[in-house]
């Protein structure tokens, strides 16, 4: 009768492969706040959702994946936030566990990037996002969740990331994605062929929940009109099943936006489909 | 200047043919409870709903509806709350009148469809649901919403239920809805071909709100990602209307968890449609 | 470090060419009122949104558009409110603005067509909205936002309406607008040809926010199940850039009813391509 | 089983003393809208009241009221609408019936208080309110909810009007009040002496909701801090129980603003005091 | 980094003094369900309040409790989920802790009882509450929350049970209380008299959080006006200390309906000062 | 027509006494942050506001404010952010303006005593909290809300600090303040006797709105159950009326977690209290 967390599945952490994590972190948004509050919401809410999937005709006792519960992140001082991400990330490399991190807004992914490609020199990155994230500053500060795919061109380089579903930037923006990333507006369109070129390549996924249409995951704190269907994103993320992930995250769940806990549902849904692909 | 039930169309309750009630009980649901709600709040609001159909071209006073008021079911007594519905289906039955149930939750479905099955031996039944709800039991209950299209087969037996939309359960739900049942997951593929097959069966109609998407419906206890569109479920509803429908219901509106008051909306559109449509 | 209007764009006035102002009335509105807040809500995030468009790879820094402010409007008295409205839309075209108003509820367009009305002779009027609006009186009352359609059609006579994606109204309103207007029900089929027909005819554009689905915006005072994708919307409003539009308004968004703030995201982002379009 | 209104306590109108009804109007609130939902959240949740005060030690067994239901009252058309609610007064009156009106805004006193000042010549106010309420004009109309006390004062002459627990208005209406009514401001002081001193004066008490602090009671649409207690201005009310009341009425309950429900409960319990105390 | 139930102070069961744990039952609320989310909800904010309370001076460092986490309940088996409760707190008294319920619904308290009762046969019963809750049965329910203390008093017999607070019930539930039990309407008078009186004799504790005023915690399913507020209540609790509490509840939380979270956060200062009172 | 802050008192700032501006911070806020958006929401609901106190008997007309709008600070560099709080402050002072910032979290007081504390060597600080905010650290960090009353009383040193309402704190915060600072706990006992010992010294005044009792501002980010009342902190800050108040500010509005506005509207109130005591 102890409480458990829901989501461990494996029995213990060595006989895991995928290391879940929260990143409660949300200290450079500036609009709205309150993806900090996501990893706890969705953990609150997983014990919900059916472990089989009819998508996949999978059951979430045939993966391996263990809960570390959440980093104590420290508000205020995003640069320490940003290490304590990348020194756990590394931790859990160096034992050979896939990263799944839960955000938190989006400029976490930059701390799991950093470590894993100190071990993977050819990582490449694909973001299914509204935004294009590639500002090169944002009130005057690098460490932002809207320059973090700036920064993490910055370490793998041109080529490297692959765009999807991008709606919303500066025109700069998209100029800079066309020069030097690939680049989809909208949608997923291109998918399928990027994965075909990337082959064996280890890949980091980074799912930014505000790539679906507001109407389906209101809960976030950057809304924007026009974005994909669960149906679409479902699609795009089981297209990816047969890549080298080598590690993953789900950001921007602000579940605090949302009433009717349909965000979170969604979230952990979504979570299920990610786990059980991978 | 009196107040007046909004659904009282026909001058009284002996020249209606549908007599209309509510069930509001959701003592079984185990996530979020509020299904309760769902006749109250659709009576309230019914009122702001043009009488007139542009879909189907025709009006509210061509259909003679008597709004019986809600049973005043006990929390706390599963066993008896199902006893009064079936108790006053049976009655309605007796009276001639083709009853219409708003839930509550699913499992008041129980309570109607055993008083028809009594009537008609040979009845189907069509279930429009994000959920197989073909549990055994649940938490030790046979008398679950989980459970409800179980206790239902146990009455009709195979090959007399036909689900629709389904897209949440157990890996064995699954199994047993293809042995047992028709069942077509996600959407409403088939029901042309079901409905051409069934004929002039009497045909009890099921419809769980939460078969539509949560953007379009997020007030209900159990909100499942991937969900059909308003006009899909308009049309599969519309697709029906050459059945022998003896009895139907609409249930799990689950309003407090919609504070812009959307979902009671779209509950009392579908309830305008299909009040012509039969 | 002043608080300035985000929506100033031109250096002043006199050298803008769009002129904005919020009409915040909603003093005959039936259901639930709320369009009041409608301007300030949509004047509070307009700052949040990319001044850049994918869409139509243009910047708001190419639109002159100045913000007026908000109309000093009286509640209670339905009539001044529509004439002050009028007066200030005349002032406008006086000195070759272009008006663009922000509701509000929908009768606040009688206002702005009576003043344009007397400037262009065969001013048409493109109308895209849930509702058909086209009663003679509501409550016994002739200026009502049901009726604001009826009122305008007064105006400009047979022919000159086109109303697009209508889904609600009673039976003879949909009558009258097949005999009077041009009506296309549920979508936007049918605009491209319009368009063409209109060629060089001055255009009044309103778009009343409810023709939107209402899991797109929750938060308008009469939600109506079976509307339009922002895609959708995008696109038709997108379609009218070659028309020689002499005044525009967006009416019905009621913020209150949408926590998430969703509603309010959408409407900016629709003003956005709308002044763009311009 | 039909639906029947939970304040039908009298078997008939007959056989009633105290005629309670609806006005559900707010068309001159500049502030936020709602009041107009206020008769019918009231009428929903009544039923959740105990009918025993232990307060009084009375039972609402022993009262005779009958619920005439809600006046259909035009939007936009303030002077109409208060000719209605004066008319339906004014027929009360007649068949000796206690009229008691839940608002709605402030405004529908006025036409409560014309009817009952033809029938009494010297009828006196009491006001129990946050607002002094007497502009001459607001927005340039004078019948406005932030003019009523003083169209009332108008009708009812110097001394007439009773006002207490005013904590917000102009330095004017402050001054005025002092010369021409009797005020208190904050709370009930000098409520007793005040009865005393009217007798057998025939009395209008009106009950302005936002007299309670707003954290008794969020729903309404100008809140105001530092307002009084439930138990104080119930101990208000049950003190004037020996005064000659021949008209009644409770305003602003705007219930969208409390998603707690916690301000109908309170206007509820309120209720069933008053009508137990007259 | 593993997920830690924030209540477990005690290092592990068997050194601890205080049993606590939850009750996630509401399966016989007649009005607004959603108590069952409320063991849920105090644990997930505890971890915000401080450790130290400066109303006794002491750190809940000192004192020993272990969270055993929640009951299973089943929903739709009334008789079977107090049974359960029952068992529960009987296997806690047999291994000598102090046992410690967070509900749920008041029925819970029933279950605890039983079990005490069995063990204390001159147990008596301090109730907190603004209800009388002494129905025979409700809704022809014996098992319901408005009869919860009549089953008590049933187990308990006359003089043996103290209600403090009430300010709801039907007539003769206030006649019964008079004659059976001790009962102090409104407020907390009499308490320590009481306490006086109980000396050593082994006592049960409930606490229905709906005692207070709803101002204060509006996150409750029944909500009274006229309540106590915070500190009187605290200082009542206080006034306990020296009592032989042999077990104790704290109920009817229900945060659903107080979307500022405000209602849990006083639940859980509430229960740091029951905890460090104990 | 143009907008105007409503804020905007003063012909213009050179006029002006009181300098009156917004600092958006909320990024150390380790539990629920908000407060950025408390300076926007007291914007625009300000002009809802009565300009004249009944309480003090004077009107906004007498005070010359000047808004100087809101700083542009950035989110997650919390030293920059100070210093440009710092730095705005100095200039303030520089041209003998009195500095009243509205938060934002608490700890951007330190910003503004810092730049004060160099003009004044003598400053004193009055604050009026529900906590303590004496942590050396708090995660780590030295820049926190929760250790700003540390980081001032490095600045002003021992005797300078006079804490009221504290009722929340580690023990040895409260131990801290009792040897260091002026220190009472739960309520504004001996304000008089500290106001009478300042004398004349310069005193900054800093108001947590946390202070309040979440039941009169549920809108706050760390809501305290046991709070003060709205007319004991008006009554507090009225007494202060005869001090040398050199700066000023109001902090911890968190808006978004009060959907039912009352929060701002109290803060409203309070800010025209607190300017018009100036």
């Amino acid at each position: 009768m102890m409480l458990e967390s829901p989501l461990t599945f494996a029995e213990n952490y060595a006989k895991s492969r995928i290391a879940l994590f929260g990143a409660p972190f949300d200290g450079t948004v500036c609009y709205r706040p309150g993806a900090r509050f996501g990893p706890n919401s969705i953990r609150g809410e997983f014990y919900g959702v059916e472990p089989y999937s009819p998508y996949q005709d999978k059951d979430m006792e045939s993966v391996s994946v263990f809960d570390c519960g959440d980093l104590d992140l420290p508000f205020g001082n995003t640069g320490r936030a940003l290490k304590m991400i990348e020194d756990f990330v590394e931790k859990l490399c160096g034992e050979d566990k896939l990263p799944f991190m839960i955000g938190g807004e989006h400029l976490v992914t930059l701390g799991a990037v950093r470590a894993l490609r100190r071990k993977y020199a050819d990582l490449a990155v694909i973001q299914l996002d509204a935004h294009a994230d590639l500002m090169d500053a944002y009130m005057g500060e690098e460490l932002s969740h809207a320059a973090v795919m700036r920064r993490i061109w910055e370490l793998v380089s041109d080529g490297k990331i692959y765009q999807f579903g991008i709606r919303s930037g500066k025109k700069f923006e998209f100029e800079f994605a066309k020069k030097h990333n690939h680049i989809q507006k909208f949608n997923f369109g291109g998918l399928k062929a990027a994965a075909d070129a990337l082959g064996n390549t280890p890949v980091y996924l980074t799912v930014d929940l505000d790539v679906l249409d507001p109407s389906i995951l209101p809960g976030t704190g950057t809304p924007e009109a026009g974005g994909v269907s669960f149906q679409e994103l479902l699609n795009a993320i089981l297209g990816l099943s047969r890549l080298n992930i080598v590690g993953c995250d789900m950001v921007e769940l602000s579940p605090i936006y949302d009433p009717s806990g349909v965000s979170t549902a969604v979230a952990c849904k979504l979570l299920r489909e990610m786990l059980l692909m991978l």
